[in-house]
């Protein structure tokens, strides 16, 4: 008989998001499940790993009476960690989120959803990460584990493309109100940043992060366009970030250490 | 006359470390420099945002007297807050480092000093991150800034591919015996975690992150071959991580939501 598909679930708005739970909700109608967390929010941690201090994981009791793990770390330590310390297999799948908002476009450097994904995608293990584009604690997942039971099907069934993992955006819409989905490429585009300056009661300033989405792509292939058409948007990532296409113009250069030296 | 270059500087090793000291003095033979960096080392913070928490910036008096900037943040935080907060114009580079140690490799997305770099390049600006192949505090950056040097004076009078930042590896040697500059791919590779599991003095597990890099290349064009054998690597990198191969591969998954709704 075939063993159930062992999946591994991490997310970056932590252990008791409702979004993390949407996602296990699904999962779980797939094969057994292991959650490892983060125990607070780590939005925009990229792939941040912890270096300088030590990590901790704490036992916790899921929904459904399994135990998760919750860690003190990034995204990434969670994966790292759930492969090292917690798992004693190889899981067929990793996935992350639900994420409470999207991560179009540049977004998915810096997202601590996309990051847990693209460890798993880093240690040859198919990973998706999930997206939902609304902002709220309490958002309606409904709709968009329709889409994550679609996707992790698939998974399940396809090989994914070596060296890729999945940047799934989904449309905060009702599911029978979902245009379709699009496989995409990452939108042109970045955060310009505004950061809000203000003084503390001792007088000294301080500044919060805030900043807005400027896209610049008139294509109409791209996750920003799909999620704003109601589409969602499947993007595949990758891992290599080699500019490939820039190896001959750099060679151009003619870079050469000879008579450089200054002594 | 034409004005003198401006260049930002950053790191991820904090404000006080040898290396982006090393950095700057290279910088300022070309132009005027602005540092905006870690008030405290921020290695393997990826490409790490701050939200959760608000930031501060601390005036600081440098080596040559000039004030820089210690940030509270992550090395991205300290480029975004550059730009909004402490210049009135665009920097013509933005460069990052000297990393205390190497970035090859898959490093490369865990790296806070790349992601300097990175945040610089997706603003527009032409951006490289240097490392050097030594993890020490005293490391001998006099070689490293003979190479900077070279590297710094190309990018300010070439211009850098579209949409491409470089990762600038430096040989431990002295400069007389390293081969030449090889530009190069991401070596494929990964680090295998071996989380040190430890108890506290209440009792309770902790875990530090350790672990071995673990080189899957046979190729002697990438990153991690150039540097083992002599050689500076200058990878071009890019934020764009579509994998754009992998479009028609997925597009042959047949992604639809018909017929898939479960009420």
């Amino acid at each position: 008989m075939k063993k159930r598909p062992s999946i591994l679930i991490s997310n970056d708005d932590g252990i008791t998001a409702p979004g993390i739970r949407a996602l296990m909700e699904v999962a779980l109608e797939f094969g057994d499940v292991t959650v490892v967390a983060p125990d607070s929010p780590q939005s925009g941690m990229g792939h941040a790993i912890t270096i300088g201090s030590p990590l901790r994981l704490r036992k916790q009791k899921l929904f459904n009476g399994q135990i998760g793990y919750a860690c003190s770390g990034t995204p990434v330590d969670c994966v790292k960690l759930a492969r090292a310390k917690i798992m004693d297999h190889v899981p067929d799948l990793v996935i992350s989120g639900i994420n409470h908002g999207p991560n179009y476009s540049i977004s998915v450097v810096y997202s601590g959803t996309m990051s847990a994904a693209m460890e798993g995608a880093i240690e040859g293990i198919p990973s998706i990460g999930f997206s939902l584009n609304d902002f709220r604690y309490d958002a309606d997942f409904g709709p968009a584990k329709e889409v994550a039971r679609i996707l992790i099907e698939r998974a399940l069934h396809n090989p994914m493309p070596e060296g890729t993992l999945l940047n799934v955006n989904i449309p905060n819409l009702p599911f029978n109100e979902m245009k379709g989905i699009k496989v995409t490429r990452q939108a042109i585009g970045r955060w310009v940043e505004q950061f809000d300056e203000r003084i503390d009661p001792h007088g000294q300033k301080y500044y919060w992060l805030t900043g807005e989405f400027k896209e610049d792509d008139q294509g109409e292939d791209h996750d920003t366009w799909a999620l704003r058409n109601g589409f969602v948007s499947v993007c595949p990532v990758e891992f290599d970030l080699t500019a490939h296409h820039s190896i001959p113009f750099l060679n151009r250069w003619g870079l050469t250490l000879e008579g450089k030296a200054t002594t």
